[in-house]
């Protein structure tokens, strides 16, 4: 077998046999298959796409390149989360205790933030002490013995994914179908999941833009999943404007345990509450997502999911105390106001652009090697289709003093929000199940 | 400029700006663009294509990548031939003298036989002390003084095409119009010819199988020229036979100076004529075709073309007597006659398959390091279309003793010869002028 004709072959639109996908696959990760043959081999799969029983040999193979987590030995189905990212989107720190509580184990393998997008391990780690780095053994203790876990990918996690990605993100293959498919699915299905439920989210602070294009990416994920036995339910959400009111990772953090404590911000408790449901009705813990629902909103009010998150957080060295004072995490120096210069209503968002001023701050990176300060962020205080009259507060910016981020981040954000004389139409939080 | 922006582009169907080509094919000539991002990149215009004046900037940037033969000081207009390439093509030998007889001054830079078809420079080398390792100096003072010459390319001759094709040969993108257009005129300029005539060859033993591929080809290339103030005329001509009798370099050789005696095949006769027409015409020493057709038969049956090959021999230290006794050229040791084992038509012959096998026996190379053997070869005695009995000679077998490549050469031979009960459709030599 050789790498220049299976690269004929996708370039001429045929499809892949397993041993030809696997070839590829195990020889970019060995380094027998050149990067330049890898890339040209990604730019056809681009241009030609994957059958879905293609793209679920690429999965299989990525997700067997490295460590496996092998959850077999905790009782249960087990069942993970997955969101495509966005702005402010901090439901996996209220969603993975809440369904842990129901008894549905979540094993969470999550990653950091990259471009205008948070990470999950990042708000994390604004709690004292939580530690994302766990071996095999710790995460499947902790999933077995609290329900619920998050960590950090370890070392040999899916290497596949790793080199793969770092070329797509070079040879401008990032946004393809399958690709992204594999991505995603490998990683969760390595970290011992049974079945998904699927955040695919669209909008001006999406990865895909319009509804269209999420849907594609749900119907690849969800057929993905049919060709390897692995449940998959998606909703495609919107993000049309940050989710929540906060941004910036222990401001996530706190909005997070107010959602766990029966409060927090209406979005975010109903797209927690959707997507818990979902994963109550996979994990064999309710018959409908509205039973789901009632168990779920019950566990939210009634100081459970809370007590779960206390645990998770003790388990992984952090301070648990922060479930009940979310003040014990570090705070900006200095928080200034943004008012409105005009009136008007909240006509549009760019939620990219929002995100972007947040990274300005320091809450985010642009390169995965810098460093993330866990105390700046951004907190709004209008949604989209709010009226507001001229000098009417707009959002918070929690900011570091005296080194010209409040500047750049207001320099971004103006433009970002828009203030018209019309009213205007807004997307509803959940555009469709699948 | 980001080279991950510019394949975006290309991968989008956009048609690249001239800076944009520019650093791609400067980039990976200087190793500052790296490799699986040039593949990327030819990938994506393999799939997405190229507008020609698109492929007029590639051209253009690949042909000053390195040495540039400048030929100005040369008087006259000076015109080249390329052909696609082919089994038995040994047209080059007798067209450049021929065409510089009649005061149209050739520059000839050609390459050497990979695969199934040949190269003149290996054929060229069947004469004894033949060079064609000349510098740009020699070049130019052999065009001046005897009119033609062909030589091999100097080392840092377009070194983008060199480094584009190699990575186009290990990434499935070598049959692609817009990077063979470029590939071949960037070299064909960088020579110093001021027009071009193409002889694309369509058939089973060319590198386009379809007249439809060969004459979009061919529109690359009059496009490509015409963009870059080069006229450019293209003959298709057919390869689903081999051109002539002879196949291997003394053999092929031995056969050019027949018809620059004015002898030889007379498809071979009557090819050099057309093409050499198009030259004198694009030359400006003939008016029209048919005015140069009576000129140059004048002067291949005259001997003043044989002179001129004589002239070129001796200019580049092979032994000019060769013009009167190829017998000079190395022979091989053995010759066996393959005969038909049935009678009929010879209804098909497999171009490619002859040509390999007259490789096998050593007459090509499979890799470009492989050395030739001058003296193999196959001399067909049969055309398409012939009426044979069984025991008729097909063709003679040039070879070594004791090797076993003439058993290899005739189980390669056999399937590729077919001898039918009907009389097949055969193509003309010349399909169309473009």
């Amino acid at each position: 077998m050789r790498a220049v004709d299976i690269i004929a072959r996708k370039r001429d639109g045929h499809t892949l046999t397993p041993a030809e996908i696997e070839f590829m696959v195990d020889g970019t990760v060995a380094g027998s298959v050149p990067d330049y043959q890898t890339a040209a081999w990604l730019m056809a799969i681009y241009l030609r796409g994957m059958r879905p029983e293609e793209t679920a040999v690429l999965t299989e193979r990525m997700r067997v390149s490295g460590d496996v987590f092998d959850l077999g030995s905790v009782p249960g189905i087990k069942v993970d989360k997955h969101s495509t990212g966005g702005v402010g989107d901090k439901v996996s720190l209220a969603l993975a205790p809440l369904v842990a509580a129901a008894g549905v184990p979540v094993p969470m393998v999550s990653g950091r933030g990259l471009g205008h997008s948070g990470g999950t391990l990042d708000k994390l780690e604004a709690i004292p002490g939580f530690d994302v780095f766990r071996t095999e053994a710790e995460f499947r203790r902790q999933v077995a013995e609290v329900g619920c876990a998050i960590i950090g990918q370890t070392d040999n996690f899916v290497p596949a994914d790793k080199r793969l990605y770092a070329l797509r993100d070079v040879v401008a293959c990032v946004e393809s179908i399958p690709l992204i498919t594999a991505s995603i699915m490998s990683k969760k299905l390595a970290s011992g999941a049974d079945a998904l439920v699927m955040d695919v989210k669209s909008g001006n602070g999406a990865f895909m833009k319009t509804d269209g294009d999420a849907a594609a990416l749900a119907e690849s994920l969800i057929a993905t999943g049919r060709a390897m036995g692995k449940p998959v339910v998606a909703l495609l959400t919107d993000m049309n404007q940050p989710l929540g009111r906060a941004i910036g990772n222990a401001l996530e953090t706190a909005e997070a345990i107010e959602c766990l404590r029966g409060g927090g911000p209406a979005d975010l408790r109903e797209i927690t509450l959707m997507l818990g449901a979902e994963m109550l009705v996979l994990g064999e813990k309710a018959k409908s997502p509205e039973e789901a629902r009632a168990t779920l909103t019950r566990l939210l009010d009634g100081g459970q999911a809370l007590e779960k998150f206390r645990q998770m957080v003790r388990h992984q060295g952090g301070d648990p105390r922060v479930a009940d004072d979310p003040g014990l995490m570090a705070k900006a120096p200095q928080v200034t106001v943004l008012r409105a210069s005009t009136a008007g209503y909240v006509s549009r968002l760019d939620t990219a652009e929002i995100g972007r001023a947040s990274n300005i701050l320091g809450a985010g990176r642009e390169k995965s090697a810098d460093a993330v300060d866990h105390r700046v962020g951004l907190v709004m205080r209008v949604r989209l289709g709010d009226q507001v009259a001229e000098g009417d507060e707009l959002l918070e910016i929690h900011h570091r003093e005296g080194d010209g981020t409040l500047e750049r981040c207001q320099a971004v954000l103006l433009p970002a929000i828009v203030i018209g004389d019309a009213r205007p139409g807004v997307s509803p939080l959940i555009h469709r199940r699948m």
